[in-house]
């Protein structure tokens, strides 16, 4: 049986100590953060994901859900503990004041996207998908759809989905073939098939509010001609009140690796009523709203799931024993526990490098969620805009390939007993899975990355990040923690540079080495950028040594992983660099028709 | 719906050109096979393969195993497709002929491996537990046991299992427990429970023929106390016939990640009748003639496995039509198959390059296991074998370690379709996650590399394989097609020598270095040895391409991927090297009583 226990200390060593946000007090939405209030809330969330969450996760998985007279029933539990979640307030936590939400720091929310989504991805997913569904109404909708819905999905009683493949198209949007009839009245005719949609049809809400991209009648093939509605699973009365159902319906459930808690949907839209969000044709724009916070919580998956595996091949590796390791002293027993064996501990200190490293990126990154949404001074709002855009592939493509390592690496430390579903680190496995895939395949992250992203603005972006790299080196090139540290991040940081200029220029010549080097790149990236964030962390740690109360041990821990990190992590860029500079000619030499 | 077809082709090209069978005349197990008995064995078992085996791998997964009233009842088909694999006599075909094998060479028995594992590895490891078994009771039996079991397990009438793990016990069999009482009428009782016993119980076969490790009552503690039994799962009568039950059984069947057409069993041994295999506490010695062939016939599941992915894989990847690719012609259309965009292909393509290079290396050490056994030189045989302990645990651990990466990057290409049941990629995955874990951890394979096989004989088996490499590349210096890739191969070999040398000096200073850096180590040299069987194959390629009827796209097909071996796959080196200069210091860094 696993269990999970939330990263409560480390949270609170990254809000209070690393990134310092009571010096964000300058933004209005950290004003009324104080330490208590972010203690209250990490304790809390805690408690509801290990006592209420995880405890489902495994029967979750055995149970799934099923359709049954065309509804979906979630496992045993699940709806209790989605009601426990809403009456906390935490669907409302980053939501704004006027609609009822708690108005909170935008980091929360990817704080409680690891917590919930470590203890249970599948039920987390419910609410997870409400929250971009808001945030894309937020920005959208009119007044009175957001006074129409954003109260009652704040509160959780309505929810939220994302309508966008169809069983022909995923990635090429463009392609899509729902269609849109204009009724006269404002409102629109659905018609059409939508295929994997989580949380698509459940059991726990009153309502479900459909996002949906579709065609109206007569719009320009491609993506310029998609528009984006909200198509709710119960027709709205004028005063507010949920009517009959709407012409919507769940057709059938997916059969899945994991995620078996969560509803796939096929969804079947004939002649569904349905509201347009934003403005005709423009509903790509509309839904990047989605896609980007979503990929941002995609990357959290990543992370969420490595760290519950973690935690239980730490509990495993402590508790089994099994021959007697290299350096232990004789008189401790002719078998040691298994954590003493140095390729154990190179399994637990790799996820834990990975794990505690992209921790600080993606809290770093909601920090910057804010501050572009808040803060005072345009230019700081654009350059935080703007290093999001950049580093939003990064963190969900990395964070989730390195999730299915990291569980990988988890069920290695069970031995054969990992591979037992009994054990549950598998499921950790299947479920970190789906991560790569969704909300844009990792792939399609990579292009994004080059294509798109870097070359914007005559490469502001990666320009802004390498100053952010090179002030922090110059800035604490005498800091002692650091004298290992920053000669081996210079010549890290030497290589992304260079490799940045080889990939623009070898897409010059030949535009194809974009596609053919993007995955290399953005790992290459990433590399680097954890190593920044874990020299940042060294500072923050040594500098916090010496004051009187220090956690000594968590400090030194945190000192010894950035350490591992660089001996074992970081010098993966001398590889990625090198095939960075191969050619796409290599890659696609073998002509398609002959590929067999 | 998943398809497979077996890679005739390219096995006739390994065998015929590659290793050039027919110069192994001097083998007498060589001597009558002509090329026509070898393309009549690779296309009956292929046909077995495609059109019996593979139409019950998804059906196998889904129904699973289930015992009822202590008796495991196989997936649907399973008993049938098993008769006629025994019928078409593919069990004893590397068997002596002696017991009524076809002692065919040894290397055909891997093939098969990959052919019907391939196909069904759930299916396959019925039979294929059987072969290791049956070579043990070859090696270490007395004549009447051989006479009594081995013309019924190449028959397939009996089958075969191994049984080593406790549940307090795996990689450390010294801690085992299971207990035998000599009756003075040279038989055993047997007690003790064994876990995680593949094909432990099955309803295709007349006799289970379990090979149990106990210890003798008396007996030294730990591995020196430790004896190999023959257990039938029904008494053997004074005349050879099958008895009454033998008291052993299935208690339970796991639950596990993949393979679930294979029973998983926990054993109980309840005063069992028992015959010693070999000698009194020597059953480690006699248990690892098992376990050597298990671990090659491990890696080839990580080479099978990631080959079917990728047929599925390919043909996905050229009729899924998605977006417009950056290079294609606008003539061809709006959207383009995704084997045409690049990130695509870059998987395609790094699954290319590990398979063909695994599937070299798999034929080529299958060679060599027919030289150890037969050639006439009893210095050749030594070397043979040296090399073949050497390469054992590089091939179990980095072919199965990159099955598990080969068949998540061919899921990778099916996008949200790959984490459907349906699409039958996702099984591959979860089926291939076992082959790192079985048959020794890929981390106790690592151990056994630096810690046992590299020092052995002052290093002698290092230096024969260094010697392999760079004889090669002096000959070859001046071959026009090698022109590109023998600077790289020498840069790569260069660093491995290096690595070699630091490991060993690591760990004079502290052992411990062994242990953190034996991953690593184990890598780097699996990616270089892949290398040098790529510039070989280049070799055979290029030549081969000059004769008069030559499959031209074939040959230049191997010649492509071996260029992106060298340009994507051997720099991995680089990376690998800085490794293992590392300290185990770091990597042990934080105590384990902190570890949390």
């Amino acid at each position: 049986m696993t269990s999970y226990k939330a990263p409560v200390k480390d949270i609170k060593f990254l809000l209070n100590d690393f990134l310092n946000i009571s010096s964000l007090n300058m933004l209005p939405v950290f004003s009324d953060v104080t330490s208590d209030l972010v203690n209250a809330i990490l304790e809390e969330a805690a408690k509801l994901a290990e006592n209420v969450f995880h405890p489902l996760n495994v029967t979750g998985d055995v149970e799934g859900c099923r359709l049954q007279d065309g509804q979906v029933i979630t496992p045993k539990g699940f709806k209790d503990a989605y009601n426990q979640y809403c009456e906390g307030g935490w669907l409302g936590i980053v939501g704004e004041e006027e609609y009822g939400g708690q108005d909170l720091p935008r980091v929360f929310g990817l704080i409680m996207s690891e917590f919930f989504g470590a203890a249970n991805w599948s039920l987390s997913m419910y609410p997870g998908l409400t929250r971009p569904a808001s945030e894309t109404i937020l920005t959208w909708g009119t007044s009175e759809q957001k006074q129409l819905f954003l109260p009652k999905m704040y509160e959780g009683i309505w929810s939220g989905t994302m309508n966008l493949t169809e069983p022909h198209c995923g990635t090429d949007l463009g392609m899509l073939r729902t269609k849109a009839i204009a009724q006269g009245d404002g409102t629109y005719k659905i018609s059409g098939t939508k295929i994997f949609i989580s949380a698509g049809d459940q059991d726990m809400t009153k309502n479900i509010i459909h996002l949906v991209l579709a065609r109206i009648e007569g719009a320009p093939a491609g993506t310029g001609g998609i528009s984006l509605f909200i198509v709710p699973k119960f027709n709205i009365e004028p005063d507010g009140s949920v009517g009959e159902r709407n012409q919507v319906n769940c057709a059938s459930l997916e059969k899945k690796m994991g995620i078996h808690g969560n509803a796939t949907c096929v969804m079947n839209y004939d002649g569904a009523t349905g509201y347009l969000l934003g403005t005709e044709d423009k509903g790509m724009r509309a839904m990047f709203t989605m896609m980007n916070e979503a990929r941002l919580g995609c990357g959290v998956q990543g992370l969420a799931l490595a760290d519950i595996a973690q935690q239980n091949a730490i509990a495993y590796t402590k508790d089994r024993v099994q021959g007697k390791a290299i350096t232990r002293p004789a008189n401790a027993g002719v078998t040691d526990p298994i954590i003493y064996h140095g390729d154990v501990r190179r399994m637990l200190m790799t996820n834990r490098a990975f794990i505690e490293g992209a921790r600080a990126v993606v809290l770093w990154a909601g920090v910057q969620v804010d501050v572009a949404r808040q803060h005072s001074d345009t230019a700081v709002r654009a350059q935080a805009d703007e290093m999001l855009a950049f580093l939003t592939p990064i963190i969900k493509s990395y964070l989730t390939d390195q999730g299915v390592e990291a569980t990988r690496r988890a069920m290695q430390c069970f031995g054969g007993h990992g591979y037992i579903h009994e054990s549950g680190v598998e499921q950790f496995m299947r479920d970190a899975c789906i991560a790569p895939i969704y909300e844009g395949t990792n792939g399609v992250q990579a292009m994004d990355l080059v294509g798109r992203k870097l070359p914007a603005n005559n490469g502001a972006a990666v320009q802004t990040i390498f100053g952010l790299f090179s002030d922090f080196t110059s800035e604490h090139k005498e800091h002692l923690a650091l004298v290992e540290f920053i000669p081996a991040f210079e010549e890290a940081l030497l290589s992304l540079q260079e490799a940045t200029k080889d990939i623009l220029k070898a897409a010059q010549k030949n535009p194809e080495n974009l596609g053919t080097s993007a995955h290399y790149y953005l790992n290459m990236f990433a590399v680097v950028l954890l190593g920044f964030f874990w020299m940042k962390m060294v500072v923050t740690a040594s500098d916090k040594l010496s004051e009187p109360e220090a956690d000594t041990v968590f400090l030194d821990n945190k000192i010894k992983t950035a350490k591992f990190y660089f001996d074992h992590m970081l010098p993966d860029f001398a590889t990625l660099s090198r095939k960075i500079k191969a050619n796409a000619e290599t890659t696609m030499a073998i002509d398609p028709q002959n590929f067999i």
